[in-house]
C-alpha cells in the first residue's frame, strides 16, 4: 500500500470526517436536501493576538470547484459497507453548485465574526465542513502570525524558512504563501517558489562549511560561485571568526567588483554578535554587507532585538511563524446558521452559534481604517447599519463579498500580490493599539439590533426542540 | 495559477529549500561528490515529554526510492537564472544511490540520539534534508502526544477527529496514521482509512440535530438509518436532556434487537455530565451503551477526568494530538557527521553536533525493557559497548537497523499493524518514570568512550578549520 507524499486529484474529496458521509446518507435517505447556509469563524482569538488575517480562500474555491467523487472514492466508500448504492450513486454525481461569500484573502478580522459563508443544498454544504476548516484556519493562523512578524520587523525584510518544520508538506506551502501574503519578501521553498511566483532565498548550510577542509576555502568557493547574490553563514564554528572570513571574501569580491550580500548569523547572543559583525564589515569598508539573523525567530525576539539596537537587516523566520508556535491552532468552526429558510442555532456550553445567514459590517474612519465591526444579517444593508456605529463611521462596507456563484468563481480573482498589496495598506492604517504584540486593546465587535432578534427567537425555539 | 491541494509526484522533490540546491550546484562545480554521512537527531525534548516515538520513515523511504528531478522541475530551475545546464543535466539524472540506516517506526527514542543516518555521496545526501526533517519530525511529534494520549487513557479507546485542525492536508493524513502507530483505534478521516487501513468513526455533528425541527426526530432518524453503529451526540441543546433523548431512542433500538453504540459528550463539564449521563442510561438498563467525550482533549485532561472518576468508555481527541498544541514542534536537525571518510562537526553556540557514522545501542534488563542508551559509532559491536552500560545489561541492541541499501528499501517492511503492536508491547515494559505526564525522569543518554574520543580529536581540527 503506498502512503504517498502524492496527493492525487481524486483524494481530495475524502480529506473529510466519516460522520459527513454518514449524515449525508441519511440526509438522502430522508430526502433531507433544502438550502442550507453554514458559516465559518474563529471562536477565540489566540493570546497575544490583536486581529487575525483571512488566507485560504483561493485554494478552497478552487477546491470546491473541482469537488468530486470519482470512481476509486466511490469503491473505498463501497468498501465500508455503510451507504446503500443509491446514495452512492448521488454521491457519485455531486458537484458544488452553491454560493460562497467570504472575506477576500488578506481581510484583517476578529474572533466571532463570519469569514466564509456556505448557501447550497444542504447535503454539500455539510460534505465541505472539514475541507473548508482544515484549509482557512492553517492558512489564516499563519498568515496572521506572519503579519506580527512584519510589524516587528519595522521595515527589515523577512524570509520564510519554515519548509522543514511545518507539518508535512502541505502545511509548507501554506504558511510560504501565507507569510508572503502576510509581507514577507520571500521564502525557502523551491514549490512554493514554482506554485505561487513568490521570491526565492537561499544560499548555504552549515553542512556547506563543514564539507570543506577549511572556512575560508568554502566561502571562497560559494562566492566564485555565484558572486552576485552570496550570503555566507558565519557561526559554524566561531562566529566572530567567521564574519573575519566572511569580511575578507567581501573584500576580494569587491575589489573584482561583485559584492556580498549578507553574512548571517543563526545561533548564539544574535543582539551581541550582530553589533560585532557589523563593526568588522564597516571597518572592512563593506557597510553595505547586510546581517541576516535566523535562528528560532519570532515576532517577540524580533521585536526585542530591534529595540536593543541590534543592527539587522534581515530575518529568516521558520519554526515559529510556519507552526505558529505560540499558538499553532485556530478555533474554526463551520456552523449551520438556516435551513429551509429557517435559523438555527445551538446553544452548547461555551460553544453557542449565531443563527440566520450573515454579514459582516466594518466601520471606516476618513483615514481608511477601521474602529468597529458590527455581525449583521445577510439582508441588512450598510446605510441601515451605519447608524448602529458610534460614533457615526465615514464609510460602512459589507465585507463578505460574493466570491462563488452557483458553483464557480466569480470572474475576477486577485492575484496574491493585490491581496498582499491590499492587507499592507489596511495594516498601515490600523489602529496601534490593536498591532501591539503584547497587550494589544480588544477591537470592538458587536452584532447588529437585528441578528440580536433573531437569536433571541431561535434561542427561544431551539429549547422547543428537545421535545 | 493553480494553487492546489493536489501534490503531484513530479512536485515532491521541489519540497526542498533553496540553499540545498544551490550547495548542490557548488559542489557539482567543484567536483566534490565524495561519500558522506548525514545524521537526523532531535536537539532537546519538549516540555513534560519522557520519550519520544519514531515514525514517517516509511514514507520518507518511498519519497527517497522514487526520488528525482522530471522535466518541470528542471525547467523550473532552470527559470531561476542560477544554475548551468551542465547541472541541471546532472541534477535530472540523480537517483537516490545511498544507504539508510535508521529506528523503525514505533521505536521509543530520546533527545539528541542518532534516529535517522543516510550514508550516499555529497549531494544527493544533502538534497534530501529539508524533506527528511519535514516528515519525520511531523510523524513523530504526534506519534509522541498520540502514545501519551495512550498512556492518559489507561485503556480507554481513542479516536483520532484531528483533520480539521491539522495543518492542511498532508498534517491530516500523518496524524491519522502516527495516533494509529501509538494505539488510537482509529481515525474520523476518511482518507487516511483509504490509505493506511485504519478503521473510521464517526457518525453525527450538532448540524444534523440543528437541521431537523426536533433533537428526538433527529435521532430517531440517524437510529433508523445506523440501527447498528449509531452513537448519538447529546449536547446540541441541554446536555442532559440530550442524554435523555438518546436513551429513550437506545430502549427503542434494543426492543427491536440493535444497540446504541454510545452517547456522545463534546462541551460542558464532561466530568459531572458524564456521570449524569451513566446514571441516566443505567436508569434505562443501557448498561453497554458507551459514553464518548470529545472536546479540547489532551492527555492531561484526560488524566484528569479518569482521576476524578468520570465513567468515559472512549475519547475523540482532535487538535491537542494533532498539532501536538503544547510542544507543536521537535527541533529535528540534518547534521554532517562525515564526508570523504573524515569526521567532521559544528561548534555553533548551543547547537553542538556529533561527529562520525553513528549507532544507538540500548540496554534492557531481563524483563525486555530498556534503562539506558549510549550513542555510539557505526563499527562499534554490542558486545564491547556491552561494559559501557551499568548495570550490567541482560541484552544490548544496535537500535538503528538497515532500511535502504543502494537505493532500494530492504525486503522486508513492517506493516502498520506489525509497527503498533511493536510499540505498544515496548511502552508496556518502559519503566512508569518515564511515562510520568507532567514529571518524567530523564533516561540516561550518554555517548560511547570512543565517540567521545572522536568527537575531541574532531573539536580540535574543527578549531583548525577557520584558518
Amino acid at each position: 500500500m503506498p502512503i504517498d507524499l502524492r496527493l492525487d486529484a481524486e483524494e481530495v474529496p475524502l480529506l473529510i470526517d466519516l460522520y459527513e458521509l454518514t449524515m449525508a446518507a441519511s440526509y438522502f435517505a430522508l430526502g433531507m436536501n433544502g438550502p442550507a447556509s453554514f458559516g465559518l469563524s474563529v471562536r477565540r482569538t489566540p493570546p497575544r493576538r490583536g486581529f487575525l488575517v483571512a488566507a485560504g480562500l483561493e485554494r478552497v474555491l478552487e477546491a470546491l470547484e473541482q469537488f468530486h467523487f470519482g470512481p476509486a472514492a466511490i469503491e473505498y466508500l463501497d468498501s465500508l459497507k455503510l451507504f446503500s448504492p443509491e446514495f452512492l450513486a448521488f454521491l457519485a454525481a455531486i458537484r458544488f453548485t452553491g454560493d460562497v461569500h467570504a472575506l477576500p484573502e488578506g481581510t484583517i478580522f476578529f474572533a466571532g465574526e463570519p469569514i466564509l459563508e456556505v448557501h447550497a443544498p444542504l447535503i454539500e454544504a455539510q460534505l465541505l465542513e472539514t475541507i473548508v476548516i482544515n484549509q482557512i484556519a492553517m492558512a489564516s493562523m499563519t498568515a496572521s502570525k506572519a503579519a506580527r512578524c512584519v510589524i516587528a520587523a519595522r521595515g527589515r525584510r523577512l524570509v520564510d524558512f519554515g519548509l522543514r518544520r511545518s507539518h508535512g508538506a502541505d502545511a509548507g506551502l501554506i504558511a510560504a504563501r501565507s507569510s508572503y501574503l502576510a509581507g514577507f519578501v520571500g521564502s525557502s521553498n523551491v514549490l512554493a517558489g514554482r506554485r505561487y511566483g513568490i521570491p526565492l532565498y537561499g544560499t548555504m548550510a552549515h553542512s556547506y562549511v563543514m564539507a570543506h577542509e577549511s572556512e575560508p576555502e568554502a566561502f571562497d568557493h560559494f562566492a566564485t560561485m555565484f558572486p552576485q547574490l552570496s550570503t555566507l553563514l558565519a557561526d559554524t564554528y566561531d562566529t566572530v571568526r567567521g564574519v573575519e572570513n566572511a569580511a575578507r571574501i567581501a573584500r576580494q569580491l569587491k575589489d573584482r567588483g561583485f559584492k556580498l550580500q549578507a553574512v548571517r548569523l543563526d545561533s548564539g547572543d544574535l543582539a551581541d554578535l550582530s553589533v560585532r559583525a557589523r563593526r568588522i564589515l564597516d571597518q572592512h569598508g563593506l557597510t553595505d554587507v547586510a546581517i541576516f539573523a535566523s535562528g528560532n525567530l519570532d515576532e517577540l525576539r524580533i521585536a526585542e532585538l530591534l529595540r536593543a539596537g541590534a543592527p539587522i537587516d534581515a530575518f529568516g523566520v521558520g519554526t515559529e511563524m510556519a507552526v505558529s508556535a505560540d499558538a499553532p491552532t485556530l478555533e474554526a468552526a463551520y456552523k449551520l446558521g438556516e435551513y429551509n429558510g429557517a435559523p438555527r442555532l445551538k446553544t452548547s456550553p461555551g460553544k453557542t452559534s449565531l443563527p440566520g445567514r450573515q454579514q459582516l459590517f466594518r466601520a471606516f474612519n476618513p483615514a481608511g481604517g477601521c474602529y468597529a465591526d458590527l455581525i449583521g444579517l445577510a439582508d441588512e444593508g450598510t446605510t441601515t447599519v451605519a447608524h448602529e456605529f458610534k460614533p457615526a463611521p465615514h464609510t460602512v462596507t459589507a465585507m463578505l463579498t460574493p466570491q462563488m456563484a452557483a458553483g464557480l468563481p466569480v470572474a475576477s480573482r486577485p492575484t496574491l500580490a493585490e491581496s498582499r498589496d491590499r492587507l499592507l495598506g489596511a495594516l498601515a492604517v490600523l489602529g496601534p493599539r490593536y498591532k501591539d504584540l503584547e497587550r494589544p486593546d480588544i477591537y470592538p465587535v458587536r452584532t447588529t439590533a437585528a441578528l440580536n432578534a433573531l437569536a433571541t427567537t431561535a434561542r427561544l425555539r431551539a429549547e422547543k426542540r428537545q421535545v
